[in-house]
């Protein structure tokens, strides 16, 4: 697949035309979202395949609502919404913004068709192009943040697009490919722990350039002295956990954990399936064989943990993953989308490989709010603040995530037994 | 009752000629099911708004795996099915045909896409045409009953391709409309009561021509002096079992039955919807004012009950039903598929009016076997036999019905808190 | 254990004095409920193994409750109630008698405990005494009918009392015996199959003596010529389906039958279980080997339906049943309470063996009201007429019935999963 | 790590006789106990009112089961337990110790018999006596910790002995009291902020004593400044909340809150009762009115999250908690049962009152591991660890606590949807 996003030129670099910057970065986005549906048939934009997961027309007609809701009907006064029911359709949570369709139920939206959904998007596209073109710079400026916030927004969901198609169609007997498998021949370099000295450190983002809310106030902590991984743990790795007889060992999991095993009958990472004497794995690829020097993938919090316990080790805390991390540089910002399988990020001098872009990397920290958090004004103060409850936080970022979209400060998050995304585990212990 | 599924009579065409007669039909049935999917869009054919109801996509594979797995493949030496993985997909529920997919799982299907579901019928088709075309006249003999079978298996599809639609679009808050509302205007006739006098009376199939085997063995029963409503009950007349509180009061209710509306929170009639101060009602034609002078609709065998107490009167028997619909002429043949709204079956001498093609009635019957009930042998002995508990018959035939393939003896079933049919009422009560 | 319940006076032999034969059946009755309980702790009486079952003590709350309620606060005028909540606490499912407790929440009741349950048994069996004492003939004519429904309903809750403590004996790991085991040492005789030519029958209770409203009216039925097993199935017969893999072969089994097997994990009648190579059963004497002469018991209809399609055979319908039973007498009234483990009942001329009081029989009839049925008036209307949905008919009576509160036309009826009676089968079979 | 448990200095009695101070603790941990089952009936020990909680019944055999099998048989060469089963009756999680009954199925453990568990008790207490008088100061040296352990152990089931006990009061209609209410009459001071300055800060367990694993180890914490409630927010305080319509603005809750608030229907805290136009309490002592004065109780963390958002503050981090309540003494040692309204602590001169023994007071901590945290060794490795996830801390301790059970670094845990225990909040905000 091809780089979708190419957006620099919404960073200090571009300076000087703030309605072109917007404009550029708003079709980079818009158009990278669409390119991921270029392999669909208007019957897999249909498919919910678990109430976690939305289908892929509720998806793009949520993204461009949201442009609708949260800047252009602000904006423009006496605003005509394109379609009096959207609203109701196409709100995720935003309890301030009115009604909306149960989450579990976004898959009876057969209408709209595919079609008049993207209908709406180029209408929403079109009154954006219009807004920018017509608005003074003092308006544009207020506008920016939203704007933004919109575009990172987008880009959340261009991952989710792939996670929730990916679900789908592991659910489907025919075990249907989104796209050719990658070749793939990398490598697996031996996994070496990385020291950390103690320090007081400072977290959470230090600008310039868009975060979320959650990533701020940066904040100083404690960080003792510490070791990470130099690269996440791989399929190989995990092989032996499982042949081991990781999942049948209570005293490596917690109790949760223990729980889900029993209950939900886990014997493999979720996507994992043994065939003929052989693991196989689904993939965005289709079926393949489990590739022993890839990071292994599609972990709960729970078996990363339980993984982690028994290679006599544990997760890192955000802030010790955050402080890894900040030594190595993702060049990254808020527009552009990255590969879905991305270049290796470049081992550093540090010794650390594979931060960014891999998979997402189970912390051993709650999503909790950081130190004198305050959430955004408006609607969007429901973005991130009030999901701070029973979900642990994520670090990286995944082959599915767009990778301009990263930085070390992000902070992702998920219920502990959530399985279907790209996240895996990345070791950490305390120093020798 | 005169014959109506005689094959050899079934066309006005063809005597002699069992071939053409059975490519007729086929072509017929199975050109009736895709006109009925003329008004959907590709994203309509995804959806399975509820466990019991299945995708328009699965409803076109299902009734062409039927037509493959049990004519095609048994007749044809080292049949090579259309697609390896086409039997687990589209088997609904015959243990003898292996393993099959869940249920509630049909709407994961993204693929095969629809495109592809129509190219695998019209392959079907194709090689149903060559076999045939290519089968002498014994063997046709031989087939023929299977695929009558299939046919009519077929037309039940129809029907339920119809009411599952309904049920998702009904689900979807846009309530998009399948097709334009009919112009309706017909008076409701008043209701009287026609007596009927004791007799021993022979109930099930009588031939010649098609029926199920849980039509059948024919055999006597004694069926004590009633009196059949002369309708079905109507909008109207709900309305006011309504507005006297029906809903809310125990004593009128099987103890099932108050606890499905407890549970369900029902108020009224499954489609209806209070808007501004009157009732509206989803219908294939959309949201629709109720028509007082319309069968009242989309009840269940609770409703029909409580109903039939609240006005003093009872559900009628199969027997009953059977021997008063024994005097009415249904000019059916199981190939032709209906108009949605039928036109109105002509009252007849006995008073009797709309006993086919308006509702499915209720009847106070346990869905069970006729005395000496034998299933048919082979696959199809799981068509009707094993489902012989926990539901309640209706007889008659809806709107939704295929018109020809209804007759005074068809059996429907369904269990007795099933909604989403076109199912209503008919008064029964004991002579004064 | 004694016979409790020797009540032979209240039948017609013993006329002239009602008020007599009254107290003494209601002193009967009332102490055999309370010498079912003599070898309980305190703690046995509290406990609510499923939501189905009741504890001990709120069958004791609950049948005084009904005197309570039914006849002593009509009798007396301005009758002062027991206890102001006692109405909530043990009325069971009566709508017309006010709100209760959700049925699976009868466990909560630790208050009133053991002692004021009896307590308030006691005192309400004073006020009865001093009701019938006090009562002038034409008053005692006019509350008979009602004293003597509720000394038919103690008798069943008498049997409740005994498979509900069994069901949570069966629970507790510890598999408490409420009793020694019986020593048993029946042989089994041969299984014939007693023949019965057409017939135009009358079915249902035929006086004189109490009966259920359930049983009424008398009414003729058509009942064609049929074979009945001359006893019940034994447990030596049920192994042979076991051990030919009755539970694993979905073409036995009708479907809701098949589908409750898959979810449950049946693979034995519900109190089997394995160990050592040998079948044990649970049992009111504790855990006891599998005894292959007795009848097989606590069966669910799909298990006995699954193992008469195994056996070629069929389950009886209601009216074969009845009519067969009708040649064999049982020498009850109702009030006498039979022993646990009853003598057999003889063998009579036509063959048949063990038709009252050993297990009782599932039926393949649906409970249904008989034609032109009429519940009780008052309150009673809601004794049996809202449970006719969704249940089986079962008919004889089983060795924790009273043994003299059984007839021919007694039905009794359960869910077709239910399998914690004790249930068993009786084969039927058409005329070879 | 230090030594905990330091027995020496735990009572004031008894120094340089270990023996004796063992043998009088664990008599008074042990009469404290049964103290607590004074005013029950047999029947209130069996019951389980929801999952979540345990009989009175289970906690007794529990915690006896606790010192049989983590120091009796580990002590006694050659262990004949009390009877083969009680393991799997009375362990509760410990997946190393065995198989064990459902949590949720041991309510039906009406055998062995309140009378039976008691002469468990005993029997294990003539056992443990016998120990510490036979074992030689080296081996009592050895066995101290857990018993001390077994201790503390059983005074948390002292305080769930209640807790659950009241759950199961509050279920029942009667809604009886456990003891007769208190006569409190204690005015309620003016809320203030007490201000803490930024420090870098020791948390966790100091020492000497006992202590939990959890508590451990002693490590460093920066916290910034903040500002602690003089005191737990009220019931009158949490009527304003309540009046002002808390449970109905979204935007004061997390989602999670939200959803629990719409799926469970709360519009009040657990045990509050609205009648006759007044609030009303579920208490130990039965129904009381709300006293407005007293601290708000059983609330979730959803709850108090909401209700500190409300009032424009936010619920203490654990270690601002401990910060403050370092500066607070609780005359405390593991052995003093308490009372179960305890004396008000004595407000000290930091200002702060009520920090422990009102209500436990819910942190915006999760429960998580102290940096290095290393559970203890052998079986009671699973009390602590294996359940740091998904509970949120709370501290303090509750006017259900053995007084002397608690300490400022104690850290108590639940999942933040629970609501039965006596759980409040103190609120905590940034420095002005």
């Amino acid at each position: 697949m091809e780089p979708h996003g190419e957006l620099g030129e919404a960073t200090p670099a571009a300076r000087g035309d703030l309605a072109e910057v917007l404009r550029e970065s708003f079709r980079a986005v818009r158009e990278a979202t669409e390119a991921l549906c270029t392999p669909l048939a208007v019957d897999d934009y249909q498919v919910q395949s678990m109430p976690e997961a939305s289908p892929t027309k509720w998806h793009l007609g949520h993204t461009s609502w949201f442009f609708e809701t949260l800047v252009l009907a602000p904006a423009i006064a006496g605003y005509r919404p394109y379609h009096p029911r959207f609203a109701f359709l196409f709100n995720s949570y935003y309890q301030s913004l009115g009604p909306r369709i149960d989450r579990p139920s976004r898959f009876v939206l057969t209408r709209p068709t595919v079609e008049q959904v993207y209908a709406y998007r180029h209408a929403i596209d079109a009154r954006m192009a219009e807004l920018l073109r017509g608005s003074r710079d003092e308006a544009l400026a207020a506008l920016a943040p939203t704007i933004v916030l919109g575009l990172n927004h987008e880009q959340q969901h261009q991952e989710l697009i792939l996670t929730d198609l990916l679900h789908a169609f592991w659910r489907n007997p025919l075990r249907p490919a989104y796209r050719p498998p990658p070749q793939l021949d990398r490598p697996s370099r031996p996994l070496t722990f990385v020291p950390f000295a103690d320090q007081l450190r400072s977290i959470g983002f230090a600008g310039p350039g868009f975060s979320y809310d959650n990533e701020r106030p940066r904040h100083r902590e404690l960080v003792p002295a510490f070791e990470l991984a130099s690269r996440p743990s791989t399929n190989g790795e995990f092989l032996q956990f499982l042949d081991g007889g990781g999942y049948r060992r209570p005293e490596l999991w917690l109790s949760d954990g223990w729980d889900a095993v029993q209950r939900g009958g886990w014997q493999a990472p979720l996507y994992w399936e043994r065939q003929d004497g052989r693991w196989w794995q689904m993939s965005l690829g289709g079926m393949q064989p489990v590739d022993e020097r890839e990071p292994v993938s599609q972990l709960s919090y729970y078996e990363a943990d339980a993984f982690a316990r028994w290679a006599g080790a544990r997760l890192p805390s955000e802030a010790e993953w955050e402080t890894a991390a900040g030594t190595q540089e993702v060049d990254g910002n808020f527009v552009e989308s990255g590969a879905l399988r991305p270049v290796a990020c470049g081992a550093d001098e540090e010794g650390l490989e594979q931060m960014f872009g891999d998979v997402w990397e189970w912390t051993g920290s709650a999503y909790l709010p950081y130190p004198r958090f305050r959430p955004e004004a408006g609607p969007a103060s429901e973005y991130n603040g009030k999901f701070m409850s029973g979900q642990m936080v994520l670090r990286g970022g995944s082959c599915a995530s767009p990778r301009r979209h990263l930085r070390a400060s992000y902070r992702n998050y998920f219920s502990p037994g959530s399985r279907w995304q790209f996240s895996g585990v990345r070791l950490a212990r305390e120093p020798g």
